[in-house]
């Protein structure tokens, strides 16, 4: 078996089937494992990891040597290169996040249901892993430690394909890391990492042993990943974040959720893109927050009653700027006539990621949370928050904007799914059709 | 909007496209509806189903005369016509299943999670509605009071496209369905009827106004869907079920299980089709079991190992058998050696479905519901118990062999989905990377 990892891994002469087939068979194991053994596992895989720091960093810097030219020639951008860049800080953080993974509570065999069906036929409904999750991601490779921890702490095998600029390091991360599974007892195929983009087209493919694939990237990117899959898809498309500041919102508070939603990390699919302001306090809220924005260096575009408010540095919005994710220091800003209004704009524009409405009418923010339609719905709070590990779930394999099975950041609950288990004592349907009853007690 | 949803109900010159639009709007009041007030409307619908059953039997008639025709040129099947009659005991049946759909606990705002994240700030994850769903069904029109009451009941707007042959009858349930709706002064247009196939085939685009489409229906029927569809689709491709007879089974409770998971509704996706039988027993065992089966008329095809056990009366099972689904009174039977290798058959050629071991050995017993990874894994128990009502959940709008979102018989949980609610005082994310410390209490 390791010796058909090590092809995988090493040389990359087999494709994504033969390497999902092994991830399934590996996926099967993983599943009887107690949580005692994942979590042994991962304190092992963060010591590892912490040892192999040097290492590491030797191979990101191959990467980021790599990098150069293509800075040079400006074919990557800085914020690109930024985020490929591993410290030995980075490192001692990589581990650290493993090791809280190792402590969140077993995701595993949890009972969500048991209902007596009739006595000595009782059904329970209790969770267990998906089986092979993979992920494609670009760029940063502490993506590596992460998603692996949350796929062996909820038992799931994993199949990674990770961008060409980080090859280097994604290398040496899985290196660690498969060698931490051996060391544990498990098979070396329940991570594996593939090398190239007929790899990717291959698998999608994979229906059969790869139960999710979740895209991480731009929005075309994930839009053609859906389109050409057979395996079920989980990922953003696009993050439209609205913050609408109410009228009776405190101003102070607005304006530094409203810098902070766009300034924060403007690459974000969780950073703001348009503001929403009600009519009754623009004239008021507009002008000094408009001209923070502009000092902190972001675009401002606005629409007609905005404009009228700051004639002067606000350029005018489009139709086309409402649907658009711009990623970057610009905002569009848009006078609304109170909540209905907001509310249908965001339903209109807005992706479903997340929304905030900043008020201290507690009765506005209740409506908002409940009508509007996202998967995060914030009330005085900033859209940044929209992330695994601000939630508590320890870290995320992704952000889904889709309603089906996860919403919002996915941690280990969105890498599980459940079976029902019954447990009889020889009884058959026709039973109940000569007159038995079900008594479906739940227990 | 009456006059909207007149206009898709009665003539069908409105397309897919403005349906969902209006079915979307509807969902948006569906989903601020009280417990007691989608409770309300759903007894009001019983009650007025049975008032109209004449007017639903009238209906139903005519659809069985164009049937008659379609029978006698063998192009529709008995069994198919069975299914297609609505006699007043059926339509009583619907009413009554409806009620029982407003008994069950409100699936809507159940808090699923709730974490204090610092003080101050409040994190609920809740249920919620998905939206809009849309059904694709053949022949059986007690279908369309069985899904629109759990969309209902589950806060959502549902569109319903049924089989040609039952035209006047599902006309006439959802004419019924629809005045319950404006007498309790809900939309009409949270339930409509789409009318060709051109409806469907647009209907598969639209996946920015329907959140989840559900075909129920033949293998090919779900995997063309499936294929082309742009919106989210659960639904099973197929149901391949194994029956284990484990070497320490019951023979007698394991031939009554075998006879009820083959004989109950052969056509039903829970259907056994393929039987396991261990090697150690299979002498004893298989005998008098493939005679019973026999003389209840079903075709036995059996492995080398069961003709040698079985001289006359068993056909060669080859190995296409294995990955059939009959459908019919067909049964292919393998002899096996030990738990392993049945788990092993099963995973190869089995569709995740359901999944049965006869056993008098609770460790046996353990590790196959463990092991084995389908949507339900039995202990001494038929097949044809995976099935919504029984199940306990009310009723189903179908059955979902995929892991994501749903598994198995798929009543009102599958139906929702949920938000993260934050509830703040100002925070933005930049304070946290100036030295805060999230708390992430459960709370």
């Amino acid at each position: 078996m390791s010796a058909g990892a090590n092809e995988a891994h090493g040389n990359g002469e087999s494709g994504a089937a033969e390497a999902a087939r092994r991830a399934r068979r590996a996926s099967r194991q993983l599943a009887m494992l107690s949580d005692q053994q994942r979590n042994d596992a991962l304190l092992l895989a963060a010591e590892r990891l912490e040892e192999s720091e040097g290492q590491i960093v030797a191979a990101n810097a191959e990467d980021l040597r790599a990098a150069e030219p293509l800075v040079r020639a400006g074919t990557m951008s800085q914020a690109m290169l930024a985020r490929l860049h591993i410290s030995e800080k980075s490192v001692a953080d990589m581990a650290e996040r493993v090791r809280s993974v190792a402590r969140l509570p077993d995701p595993l065999r949890r009972k969500l249901n048991q209902t007596e069906l009739d006595s000595g036929l009782v059904l329970t409904k209790e969770t267990c892993p998906l089986g092979v999750v993979a992920v494609v991601f670009e760029s940063r490779p502490d993506v590596v430690p992460q998603v692996a921890s949350l796929a062996l702490k909820s038992g799931n095998a994993i199949l990674l394909k990770g961008g060409r600029e980080a090859a280097h390091t994604n290398e040496a991360l899985i290196g660690v890391w498969i060698e931490t599974l051996r060391e544990s007892g498990m098979s070396a195929d329940a991570a594996q990492l593939l090398h190239s983009r007929a790899d990717v087209a291959e698998l999608l493919e994979l229906d059969r042993d790869v139960d999710l694939l979740i895209p991480r990237g731009g929005r075309d990117f994930v839009e053609i990943i859906s389109r050409q899959s057979r395996i079920p898809v989980l990922g953003h498309g696009e993050g439209i974040c609205h913050v609408y500041v109410h009228s009776a919102a405190d101003f102070e508070k607005a304006e530094r959720i409203v810098l902070d939603a766009k300034l924060d990390y403007p690459a974000a699919c969780n950073a703001a893109e348009t503001l929403l302001v009600d009519a009754a306090i623009a004239p008021r809220f507009l002008p000094r927050m408009v001209e923070n924005l502009r000092a902190a260096g972001v675009e401002v575009r606005g629409c007609e009653r905005t404009r009228a408010i700051v004639p002067s540095g606000v350029d005018a919005a489009t139709e086309r700027d409402w649907a658009t994710e711009y990623g970057d220091l610009i905002l569009s800003v848009k006078v609304v006539d109170g909540l209905d209004h907001a509310i249908a704009h965001i339903h209109q524009y807005g992706s479903g990621h997340t929304e905030a409405i900043i008020t201290g009418d507690t009765g506005a923010a209740e409506r908002f949370l409940n009508e509007v339609d996202a998967a995060g719905v914030y009330h005085n709070a900033s859209t940044r928050f929209a992330d695994g590990y601000r939630y508590g779930l320890g870290a995320e394999v992704g952000i889904s904007n889709g309603k089906l099975h996860a919403r919002g950041p996915m941690g280990l609950e969105g890498l599980t799914t459940y079976k029902y288990k019954l447990r009889g004592s020889g009884q058959t349907v026709g039973d109940y059709k000569s007159g038995r009853k079900f008594t479906h007690r739940p227990l």
